[in-house]
């Protein structure tokens, strides 16, 4: 069997393959073919497509075929232009894949993003020829395995995970394996069977919702995506309550660790299955989430988070065996956590900035990731200042009479005729209304305030006929949908109350923005830009938004909504280890400000719950 | 409170101290004048001794006093030799520790060796100056500390622990705080208590004993040592039988691997406990042992060792944190595992390559390291073989009749008249003889066979007056000492098949150096040095030896009996980064011939059996 080093570039991997075989062979056996994107062969490498166009830069591929005449050019194979599928590894061969072959491959596109990287993994994966441990041949598996580490591929002091080193059968037979490197260190192998592509989790740990994406970590595609509910909700619905819990006791802390651990246990055994590989494959986890949810995470010291000074324990980033927080991935795999900037500006946050480019804006821009807390960052002139403020749980639909949360028979859009008699809605899934959720009951507000049936106070004209007082007494009530059409026995109405609510809530996020850009120095004016991340950011009606006062009175066209911006962040983060770094940068050079602090806090906050 | 920046050089310790105090005063506060050697000041820092001599290469230190007068000329204060209680930190300051004040620090004394090294260590103490966590001052301490880590002293991306971060309370109050960093992580910190200097702990992993020095990291000097029996002999007395009870299933592996991990706390325990330390003081850790008791502590698969082809699970240098194998160090403490060269050819058999510089020689050079299996190494001319021989337990006294181990009442040394009539012997302790230890017996077989009492093949003249057949029957004996004269109840006596089980042991040896040999092209007359390492080792007689033939015949000045080699070897990658590195390539270097698949094994080993 003789092998020879074939070098793909600009991926950077090296490997001894067998002398004879296609190059797309070769590149299928160290996984640069498999899953999406990729050196692809749409036509199963027949020669039919002209699609694994690759450059030989140097070595011996053989004559070309007649197949690679038909799609190349003369001066195409002149300038080593080979199909993959064709061309024949004879000789040690340096092979480029051009841009245009790994298209779809370098770019990880988001909603409202269009974010291009070259990924650049944390873990590296190497071919490796073992030969039979013998008493005449005494060599070990990994003795092996580091010598052609350190000879062929040229790694330096190369060492071996311990646990991996236990869990592998120690005498080698003859064969191909593939090890994992992260750094110097071996983390996987495999060996006597196939190696899918390295893979990634990336990982949205909310407070209600946990996203968690399986990630080719050498092309950056996406090879599944899936979310579960945060089990912690069963310990409290908010931040705060779950913080109380694991603060009654060493027991109770570990069991909402605990809990939160086996969720993201089930959620990458969901996203391997959908993908059809093992979670033993997954040789790199990242976690981005809010300082609670980090912290609860890895363990840390809750108390100063949940009482003043509301601070975090750690802001640095953290790097931890996913063994040693219980997480089952391949033996020696870590878990990255991006670090967090403050006590309620989390590595969620940091993701967000990095996912969304924020920190290279030009403009001066706002960014605002709206939920229970929201947090905003502000880039001026390459300085950034974030904040944090409570806007409470309004726009997922809690606190308000018949809130719901975006889910089917949610009215999640409104207008209204100018005298606001007539009232047009949309629901989701087009089912008879259940209920309102965050952006249907803010376009109701912008609406009642642009049909003058709420003044600037917010109070309701009780004139208006579609204001009235409940039958059986307490607040006026605006009827947005008569029984018949709903979906429940009875009116959706939206109350006194629950304008209230939404009041206190775009005060808060624009107290927020006030204060930070008078922190920076600043006026609304001076604002070119408003990034909104995030599932509700993405779907409210940002003139409803403006029109209430909640996002500053700019142009349509300087809002962006850039959807999971923390997700983006995250898959960042996991395929590229410059992005990591960029991640960290972030988090180190926001400045934070605590408004309450303030001295003018008390004063916007006030003049912000008026309707402008 | 004003603070300057210190600056120690050659030990590279920076830090930020009080205006105002003695150079001496700063560097006691940075635990560089605590522990044995340093920059001791035997007179209290009265200025009585002169002893404390710096050199102020930069920065303001004040007028010198007149004790400074008294104790330096003109010209050294005129270079800037000062006296460290003398003077005072009035700015930042650069101060060089000269040679003579750090003698008897930077070497590292055994013996027959003299190693001298310029310690390196794996951790590294910053001090940091800390100021209270307030809402308004909303940094934490570990933020507090990566700044200033970053900004002080240039580290890059520094990180935390994040089990010490959970053990850390997290609000900073106004303070000195001393962190210890490894590479670029906080492994440990002292806040609000003294920090002792940062101190480490080397371990020789024996079969049967398990040695422990504690060791100040930053100037190499020993501050207690110790030893206590390996508590796996509760599992088999030798190698194999532990090898095959960890075979027995999981339980049995896991019970011996948590009994040597005991073990090792008790003697970090005892060792604390000694130099006045706690065990959370000790921040890092290097482990030399056989290949089996390396296996055993991280519980890698063993039954490739205990069986053909008898190889290694893993060969490579091994990091973990001491946590993590059940070890109670500091917070964030690393262990460090020695690499093993083969099966039979241990971490242990490096770490005495290492102590003993025989890396190094410029002459052919032997090592041996005598114990139940032996290990020889040979280098010539740069080129290092080893292989390891059974020699067995007779010179640790075992299958010798009246063997015992080296301890009170043992005959330790033997010298006949030339007729074998008159024995006198030395017991240790002067006690009356219980019994025969390693280098008696040995010094016993020499003699008789000096003395024509044995002839070559190890027969005893029975015609010979000290040698009768023992009165029940069974093998002839020679008597070495009679009743009246012993602290038994009866003689002590030398048996024909004691005589055979040296003449096997001393084959095995000879047998083992001659195919070394062989496999490098050489001869015994090639050879020009022999180092011999170990307990055994330092205490037999050389002529003894050579007498037998177990050594090659070499005039005794090429002999070098180096003692503890291994643990000196253990210190050395410890304190040296360096000198880790050196013990990587000597693990890399050494090649090993496995002797029993040498075509001349029996041959050769048939022919040493013989007496020269």
């Amino acid at each position: 069997m003789q092998e020879v080093l074939i070098d793909f570039q600009p991926v950077g991997r090296r490997a001894q393959v067998k002398r004879g075989q296609t190059i797309l062979a070769a590149a299928q056996q160290l996984g640069l073919a498999l899953g999406a994107g990729g050196l692809t062969a749409p036509c199963g490498g027949r020669g039919l497509c002209g699609r694994c166009r690759v450059r030989v830069a140097a070595g011996d591929a053989g004559e070309p075929t007649a197949a690679e005449r038909r799609f190349l050019k003369p001066e195409q194979l002149e300038q080593g232009y080979r199909l993959a599928c064709q061309a024949v590894v004879l000789g040690p061969l340096k092979v480029e894949i051009p841009p245009e072959s790994m298209l779809g491959v370098q770019k990880l596109q988001v909603e409202g993003l269009d974010v291009t990287i070259v990924p650049e993994a944390p873990v590296k994966r190497y071919a490796l020829s073992l030969s039979r441990t013998t008493i005449d041949n005494p060599q070990p598996l990994w003795q092996q395995a580091a010598a052609q580490l350190e000879s062929t591929y040229g790694v330096e002091r190369p060492v071996v995970d311990y646990e991996l080193a236990a869990a592998t059968e120690p005498l080698a037979t003859d064969g191909t394996a593939v090890v994992t490197l992260r750094g110097s260190e071996a983390i996987n192998l495999y060996f006597g069977r196939p190696a899918p592509p390295p893979l990634g989790l990336a990982v949205d740990l909310g407070t209600t919702k946990v996203a968690g994406f399986l990630i080719n970590l050498e092309t950056g595609a996406t090879l599944a995506a899936d979310g579960i509910m945060n089990p912690q909700i069963a310990y409290g619905e908010d931040v705060m309550a779950r913080l109380g819990y694991a603060m009654e006791g060493e027991e109770e802390y570990r069991r909402i660790q605990g809990v939160v651990v086996e969720g993201l246990n089930r959620l990458a055994a969901t996203l391997v299955e959908k993908a059809g590989v093992a979670v033993t494959d997954i040789e790199e986890a990242v976690i981005v989430g809010n300082t609670a949810m980090h912290h609860l995470l890895l363990h840390l010291p809750v108390e100063q988070l949940a009482r003043a000074p509301y601070v975090p324990a750690l802001t640095v980033p953290v790097e931890v065996r996913a063994r040693h927080l219980g997480l089952n991935l391949s033996p020696g795999a870590y878990i990255y956590l991006t670090p967090v900037i403050a006590g309620f500006v989390g590595g969620d946050h940091v993701a967000m900035i990095q996912g969304s480019r924020i920190d290279a804006a030009k403009k001066v821009t706002l960014g605002l990731d709206i939920g229970t807390n929201t947090e905003i960052v502000l880039n001026y002139g390459g300085k950034m200042l974030s904040c944090s403020c409570a806007s409470g749980p309004a726009f997922e639909g809690a606190h308000i009479t018949q809130g719901m949360r975006a889910i089917t028979g949610a009215i999640a859009a409104v207008r209204l005729s100018d005298d606001g008699r007539e009232v047009y809605y949309e629901t989701i899934g087009g089912a008879p209304p259940l209920g309102i959720c965050g952006s249907g009951i803010l376009d109701v507000v912008a609406e009642l305030y642009r049909t003058g049936v709420i003044n600037a106070s917010g109070r309701l004209d009780l004139k208006h006929p579609r204001v009235r007082r409940p039958a059986g007494g307490g607040p006026a009530e605006f009827l947005l949908v008569p029984a018949e059409e709903t979906g429940i026995d009875g009116d959706v109405v939206v109350t006194q109350k629950d304008i209230g609510e939404i009041q206190l809530a775009k005060a808060a996020i624009a107290s927020g923005t006030l204060l930070l850009l008078e922190a920076a120095g600043l006026t609304v004016e001076d604002l070119e830009e408003v990034v909104v991340a995030g599932a509700f950011g993405t779907h409210l009606k940002v003139e409803s938004a403006v029109a209430i006062g909640m996002f500053p009175k700019l142009p349509l066209r300087a809002f962006r909504q850039v959807g999971n911006a923390a997700g983006t962040g995250a898959r960042l983060s996991l395929i590229s280890m410059s992005e990591r770094r960029r991640g960290e940068r972030i988090a180190r050079e926001v400045g934070y400000i605590e408004l309450m602090t303030r001295p003018s806090f008390q004063d916007v906050f006030m003049k912000s719950l008026l309707l402008p």
